[in-house]
């Protein structure tokens, strides 16, 4: 890999761009009728969760956290924005003078990003009036479901790579958009680095990058291309030794760049049987040093099945962005509890939807622990209503991300890495199996205003 | 649905934010690389292709060409971003000077929005120096490999639900830009409409929604909310009618709206029994013409499902914007030809990978035709390189998209979704079962210079 910068990682800086628009047009009307009947004023708790993890997944990660700050900072509705939906008749003239001036003015709170999850864990809390935060929803969701089926695709392929580099280069294989994000949620679950520069301008994320076929097949030979690299990029770079011939490759990379040549990439084939052709062709020719990538395809089965082999870095991409097979979270963002009238003294009312066992929810404002047991692993999510039993209020884990409207909670993108890994390895050893099972610990109720 | 706005679908205009930097590092280093040996003014043609359909698909749908030339003209290198590259050290100085004042004067012909494609077609032929045309690869993918899996879902979607309405209503289930495009795609496909309020903004296409339960638990009871949505969007509306008991609630309805009452939503339980009791309550209550609208968790199976049950439209949120299954192409840009020399007259030297048969490709700059048989049925998709067949002139598939630089096949995304009805409509019926096969017709070469 070329000149991977260690850059250090900062604090997301929220674009400009507004993010009001991000929204389903339902938020916006339902936003109207309860500003007609004046319900819009209720003092409402509405909460993101899953009632289920993806089919046979141990754990979930929380990511897109810093994100969701990002663009309800950047939730404000611009002129020519109102301008559109007075002329689409969206809604009235009282709502868009109510649009005009949104700010919100509530607070958020929710687990840190790279968290483990599981069903039932309440993700993120979102207080204010019904109106303030109802119009939130699709933001949050669609950060959150994303980022988060990114984060936990890469959980499990960095658990497999063990100490071995990831780099995350699936930026071609989902929108454009979404791939820096992708970027962000992978380097949080712990890949090392990036192809994506956008991901390295917008978050200080590590870049990296080799060398496409389309290089060697325009030098008139494939020796012409590895000299032109070389002469550019130095013996450290990382030669793409499959266009041809992959022996052939070999001897000539090594013959052009000596045995100080950084890397070798292998692209396609037998990628098993050809790290072990290579490395030892690369030992003979006197390359101990040289390291060898491979990036085909690779999924964390695939990362698994090469722990033996020698390979020293591993490059994913398709199934990385698409989640593994799981490209969303089921996340949702359901209102649990609300004033009992308008006055913001009101008691909250809990409240959930009653038909249709399989989304029925469970209403009340919620806090969560992980209750660990005494060798410090983690054995229950402890969900609850009320109180806070005493013996779980050192294992909380709720961070207060906005407060009154003002972000209290943003964070460099290394602390949530770093959590992610100290909150897996809290888990079970089993929560790092590849094979389909359960989540990893059962999810624990405490409901009511029991004291503990 | 609250009124969706038919309003005119405009030709999209280009954002101002840069794509520059969507962008995978090894392009800027090869870059960097091929100025030094001087390839870099090589004459170039690179082609986007699939070799393969997703899993049991019968064609793909070609989405996202509007959104290339967007992200073609917006391809420019911003002063952050050149001190950023120059920071980080991705490129030396020569090459940021040719960065800054990069603007791609290349062509670009490709298939035409909407239409139908298969492996092998060549989907996008980018034709410029080696430098003008290599940056471009990353862009170009992310945004066709997203938006054509959107579409090849959106059009079994629209295609199992025959004449009744589609809702895109899929943006909180995928990241927040990708949502839009993906609205968009849709539309392209089929879709009548999206929740999504940005992708009509931006891309006019028409928008539309219902409530959320989140608006009946507010109320303290759903005769209440009932009413309250009633005073504020009239009776045309639609009422969501499972928050506590579907019987209970179209009474409800009926009597606070009146026969007049636009529609009712299920979002849950099982649709094909609750559509069936639904209209049979509404007939009783008098409400002919209450029309039915399903949201839960649909993908083109379940709507096929419902063909026979009295729903009145679709609303597809997960499954639409993942692409049922299969949420990325597997489109690659490879370097098909290049110039013997730097010489802009060289001739053009066909070039392929020859390794690993799996990913290996077809050299040569090529045009592709659909041949109909005698009753206007497609039979093949023909891919040739050298002069075209006279029998085959009229169905050639590549429109001009960009010619020395300049946009030119821009069109209204009406356009391209008429350019699809046709485009399906010419495959053999059997393109439409739902159930795992092969690509619909066969992909059949011609090759070189042979004179037809």
């Amino acid at each position: 890999m070329d000149a991977a910068q260690e850059s250090p990682v900062q604090a997301p800086t929220p674009t400009a761009a507004s993010t009001a628009l991000l929204t389903d047009r339902y938020e916006l009307t339902m936003l109207q009728a309860a500003l007609r009947s004046g319900a819009a004023h209720r003092h409402s708790v509405f909460e993101v969760f899953t009632r289920r993890l993806p089919e046979g997944r141990r754990y979930g990660v929380a990511a897109g956290t810093g994100r969701v700050l990002d663009a309800v900072e950047n939730f404000r509705f611009t002129t020519p924005q109102l301008d559109w939906l007075a002329d689409q008749g969206v809604v009235d003239d009282d709502t868009l003078r109510w649009l005009a001036d949104y700010r919100f003015t509530g607070s958020i709170r929710g687990y840190g990003e790279g968290e483990c999850y599981f069903p039932g864990s309440p993700l993120m809390v979102v207080e204010g009036s019904f109106a303030e935060a109802v119009i939130l929803e699709t933001a949050i969701l669609s950060i959150l479901n994303h980022d988060s089926a990114i984060a936990a695709a890469a959980s499990r392929m960095a658990a497999a790579a063990g100490e071995r580099p990831m780099i995350e280069m699936g930026a071609r294989r989902t929108h454009e958009a979404a791939a820096v994000s992708a970027a962000r949620a992978a380097y949080i679950a712990g890949f090392n680095a990036t192809s994506d520069l956008q991901a390295g301008f917008q978050y200080g994320i590590p870049t990296t990058g080799t060398a496409a076929h389309a290089f060697t097949l325009l030098h008139d030979t494939e020796r012409g291309a590895f000299t032109a690299q070389i002469d550019s990029m130095g013996r450290g770079t990382t030669l793409l030794i499959d266009t041809y011939d992959v022996g052939e490759a070999v001897r000539t990379a090594i013959d052009v760049a000596g045995p100080e040549l950084g890397a070798v990439r292998i692209d396609s084939g037998d990628l098993l049987m050809l790290a072990h052709r290579v490395r030892r062709q690369l030992d003979e020719l006197g390359a101990h040093k040289t390291r060898i990538v491979v990036t085909s395809d690779l999924d964390e089965y695939a990362i698994a099945a090469l722990a033996a082999a020698p390979v020293d870095a591993y490059g994913v991409g398709t199934s990385l962005v698409t989640g593994s097979g799981q490209p969303t979270c089921s996340m949702v963002y359901k209102l649990v509890a609300r004033g009992a009238s308008a006055d913001p003294d009101a008691p909250l009312v809990p409240v959930a939807k009653r038909s249709a066992g399989a989304k029925a929810s469970r209403g009340g404002r919620k806090w969560a622990a992980r209750r660990l047991d005494a060798e410090g692993v983690a054995e229950a999510e402890v969900v609850g209503t009320g109180p806070v039993p005493d013996s779980l209020r050192d294992s909380l884990l709720h961070r207060d991300l906005i407060r009154a409207g003002e972000v209290v909670g943003r964070e460099p993108l290394g602390d949530a890495r770093r959590r992610h890994l100290r909150s897996r390895g809290q888990l079970p050893l089993s929560a790092t199996q590849l094979s389909k099972g359960d989540p990893v610990i059962p999810t624990e109720y405490v409901e009511g205003r029991t004291e503990h």
